[in-house]
């Protein structure tokens, strides 16, 4: 990239130093401390459950069940467009910045990889753990749930993006899943809330979890890494793989853990057809802001998917076709609006650097869909769900057999506050954690490139290299000939 | 792209105004009042069905139903497999070009988006329209008739891309989806053929839809984009996802709606058969092509498929395991040979500009699939199929229990020229309303430029800029001291 | 690319007639003549088997059978995941070469969807031979069983990407298709091993089978194509998808062909485990070897997936939560010693070429894989499996019915020697089929680049070309000045 980018080069590279992006001994001694804490957990708590056991072959004679009675068949397929989303929906959305690419996917895949195991530790102390043995025993839906933990995480990861080490990272996880485990438990367990796609306790708490993080973390000199941070033609395409499995497999996230047969199937339909409104109404608002009508890569990447994020908490509702296509619309236009005029006003006001757009993604549309399931389960009734329908839709059986509707309602926007409260009050505790000078974070004038944490193949120097030698040796000859002729004047 | 791509620019941005490629209206009123109005009809007509709703939990305990005999656990991961391929597969394929990935992946996901919309309502009316109460129940195989109904457009945007403005897309997508319905209509209810991968309605009808509509839209001056109308390296990688997802989930699409069991089974193991063969023949043919041997790109992205198109309608019949590798086999030799061939000589002497040349991938390998299908269909017999096979593979119950196994065989060949004349009719006439100088299209010097629609980052400029700054530097400065001899020589 | 890069392609193009990389008559030739016999071959062979039969419909009614009881809906979402590690996990990881993502995503394509027909073929007459009719009867775990036998030879490819031409590839995979169809019969039938997911008959064998063949074709002037050697910033991230989609279906790659129900279940979590575990050390290990702590791509997109590799074997065993983390732990730290270490150590002291470092990522994990669910199921035991369930887990009925453990983890260690030994021996004998001058393989100097076999679109040419136009041309104006002066000075 020419003597310009080379003496850039060697200023960062001096600065790294300056900043201390030397993370040679704590990212290896995070990564093995916790995976060894990890192993002896395990060891001690966690086990197979009983369809997962080989003594289930004897579970099943007993108890007359056929090889389709394991939960894994139904749950199995959708497990996997979760994992998907995970991996490479998160991972390659974050792919868009220029120069921080291996960051986006690769410490997606880091904390990703970490952060499950803890999830599935966390979350079964809460709710799979036996009394009497005092194991945790797991299958395939908490392996669905550590997915939908991890995912509160990689949405926080959104908005430091480019701005964090990945030990910070790793420290960012680690109280992620922990705030969520509990704020989970209190919205479902002590609340009784319904949230099978995790509106509340996914997407409002990850997005505010991040925020906060990201408000704490404020870089005031951030413009120095503004070469940096913006997208590049092919990056924006690889963000669109992202983009595009997100999407797809939206329907599979907010039904991975519903009830079987209706509760899937509908969760499966309100989903579909609330991200095919946002799309297209994403589309319309994005064109109108600008000039000549032409799209914006960052809203088409992102808004075209609030409609998923808002109907994580109905989709398995009797929202009805048109309530989700209604969702969707709006979600659609809210979400381009926020990327168009809220992130930069939040980035001038209230000093919040976001990197991703999760407010506009994740916090705004989860506590949305909060409400607007509070909205609809007040609304529910036995004449649209039918008396058994409306037991199992919403599990009030037990202690909540007398719970009624409006009261349900109630509790469920009472859940979005808890998960916003845990989000905001969380991320600015773990935001002061990681003001620490230890962690090993960039400077501002080297943000957003990977130069900082990988090991980068030379490609620009590759490509140009050839012209730049031409050219000073044509221009070296030239010198030459003028220089020549100089000096014959100067005799 | 130095001073020359900087003149270039200039020239395409004045020619933009020129021809009027100004959407900032149009396009987001267009999005407007079509998601207003579907959310109005499905208001008014689109609800859940047995399987979806609440009410199910008590019609499974009359019926005596048990969790999986919901017809969503036997459709989904299905279902799923095509999302991916009209999203995903579709969309990457078509990011090949140079200079108009953006459109390629985005205008995709628009039209599918929409369409996917419409597809439920028209599609609705036809098939799932409950008479006694005018309303329209939908599921999981709702959702996927939507897919497959839009995949037709998409194969039409194919011929079109990067020639058409989105507003354009978006009437190809609202005519498109309305003949899509009809034509089935006619073909598997009045006619009653059988076409589980929709040779005959998806592909037949879509290519020769998109070609129609692009011999119409026929631009003598074309080869001014030229410059743009290629892929680059990378370009054609991003183009293989596309390729590999739609190979690779082929499978699913062929059997997503056929019977469960046997039929799906059948219809899975021969296309993934198929499309072994295609795969083999088509790198044959490309290879024997190239005065060197060398191979394609667009052969190896296009002609493996052809397989897959051409097993779509016999895909669930007993066409036996080589019968589906010699339709392979022979596919991916004559889809080749179109891309060698045939497209040129239809650009040069029928003046039809396909872009993607789905001639040789959707048109003719759909005609010839639903022509295998009717000779396979008109030899089919009880022995081969088991009396109750044969009954329940082409349904021939009710009024059609007495059709002959030749006479089945009329109708499917029937049925092919139906879908056929649907496309070329059709097209015709929405290219002709596609001339009217409303939409918006790009002018024949700025077509395959994501330029006109899109909001680009400023990646060669970034990339080269240091190159270019560093070079006029030096030559001014090598200039000075030849003009400064110059000067002195002139004293 | 400049002068440098024009007079590097024309000394390549000499080069490659030099060397003749002629493959116009020997790539279709083999292509048509192999597809030939397989249509042959599948003609005389090749049937559905009684559950993708249309006569299955009476065979249900006869055995009273529900529509669920089709083998097809426990395996086929598994066999689409295997299906996508295949074609697009396997291509896309081959895609990291700057110059070679052709080769390396196409190959892989041609090279698998030729394997699979072959695969169905020799597996079919060792496993699925109807002794009466002379007939193999194939349905989906035959499809799954296909792509794992050609996985087994894509493993063999990551040795030899980009030293190869098609045709070696084609026969590679010939025989590596036959070795692999032996070896698994010796393994598991007559060994009686158990290998749900390959870690000895998949990556043992396929890894060694590709050192071997390497091993025979050294190439002691390969650093002649050291400037091909090595990857830019998004041919990486291009490997990343591969890396990501294998790593997500690998718990569907090693649950595919286990038992229903638990078998299945069970597989799954531990895969997805170790597979967690694998890629956090893998990043520790990474970060320790470099000297700032930075992470390498290579490690990143390999050595995470090592924890699938050796859980192969022992997934669908008893081998408890915590021990796959331990599995996992440990390959993702020996994996990624592999690339720091051994892999530059075996280049230099045994003159073994490895361009993926498959011995790293497949023979040693592979091999270790065998051996760990050799110690595993000498030590399984009634208490932990149940006596039925230890006698479904490891099938040990008829003959084998009094086999003890522990002789059963003796067979299990044999059968990993022999996936070993047929590998190394059989890979030496095809590398010397592959000496013989006749098969179109690229020159010293121009390995690891696609000008060789693809017709290449001219990318650097095309967004260099108008810098360099222009300082030609600038450069040329100032020679003209300073030329006129010097002559001027010469009067």
């Amino acid at each position: 990239m020419g003597v310009f980018s080379f003496w850039i080069r060697w200023k960062l590279k001096k600065s790294l130093c300056d900043k201390n992006t030397y993370i040679r001994i704590s990212l290896p001694a995070v990564c093995f401390v916790w995976q060894i804490a990890m192993v002896l957990l395990f060891g001690i708590f966690i086990r197979y459950n009983e369809e997962a056991d080989a003594h289930w072959v004897e579970h099943k004679q007993q108890h007359n069940l056929t090889d389709i009675d394991n939960d894994f068949y139904f749950r199995y397929p959708s497990f996997q467009d979760v994992h998907v989303m995970i991996f490479v929906g998160f991972g390659f959305l974050m792919t868009f910045l220029k120069r921080y690419s291996f960051g986006g996917v690769g410490f997606n895949f880091l904390i990703a990889a970490f952060g499950l195991q803890w999830a599935l530790l966390m979350q079964g102390w809460f709710h799979s753990l036996d009394q009497d043995t005092g194991k945790i025993y797991i299958g395939i839906e908490n392996l669905i749930n550590a997915d939908f933990c991890v995912a509160g995480c990689l949405i926080a990861y959104g908005a430091l993006l480019g701005k964090v080490s990945p030990v910070q990272l790793m420290v960012v996880t680690l109280f992620g899943i922990t705030l969520y485990a509990v704020e989970e438990y209190i919205i479902l367990n002590l609340l009784h809330c319904r949230d099978a796609g995790g509106s509340m306790v996914i997407h409002c708490f990850g997005g505010y979890y991040g925020l906060a993080i990201s408000w704490v973390l404020y870089r005031p000199n951030l413009h120095q890494s503004k070469h940096n941070e913006g997208s590049v033609y092919h990056s924006d395409v690889f963000a669109m793989i992202g983009t595009l499995f997100l999407w797809m497999f939206w329907p599979s996230f907010n039904s991975a853990i519903t009830n079987h047969g209706d509760g899937q199937h509908r969760a499966v339909i309100n989903t579909y057809i609330a991200l095919a409104a946002s799309v297209v109404t994403a589309v319309a608002i994005s064109s109108m802001f600008h000039s000549k009508g032409k799209l914006d890569m960052v809203h088409i990447q992102n808004a075209t998917l609030a409609g998923g994020v808002a109907m994580g908490t109905s989709a398995e509702f009797m929202i009805s076709p048109y309530g989700a296509l209604i969702v969707g619309f709006f979600m659609g236009i809210i979400s381009t609006f926020g990327y168009v005029i809220v992130t930069p006003f939040l980035a001038k006001s209230l000093k919040l650097q976001d990197t991703c757009g999760v407010h506009n993604l994740h916090a705004v549309p989860g506590m949305l869909g909060g409400f607007i399931a509070a909205i609809v389960a007040a609304f529910a009734s036995d004449s649209v769900y039918s008396h058994q329908g409306l037991i199992n839709t919403f599990d009030l059986t037990g202690e909540y057999a007398s719970r009624t509707m409006s009261t349900q309602g109630g509790y469920q926007a009472a859940g979005t506050c808890v998960a916003m409260a845990f989000g905001l009050i969380g991320g600015a505790i773990v935001g002061l954690i990681l003001k620490l000078p230890i962690w090993g974070d960039p400077a501002d004038d080297n943000c957003f490139d990977d130069e900082a944490y990988w090991e980068l193949p030379e490609e620009e120097e590759e490509t140009i290299a050839p012209v730049l030698e031409y050219n000073n040796h044509m221009i070296q000859k030239h010198q030459d000939i003028a220089e020549s002729n100089f000096s014959m004047e100067e005799c």
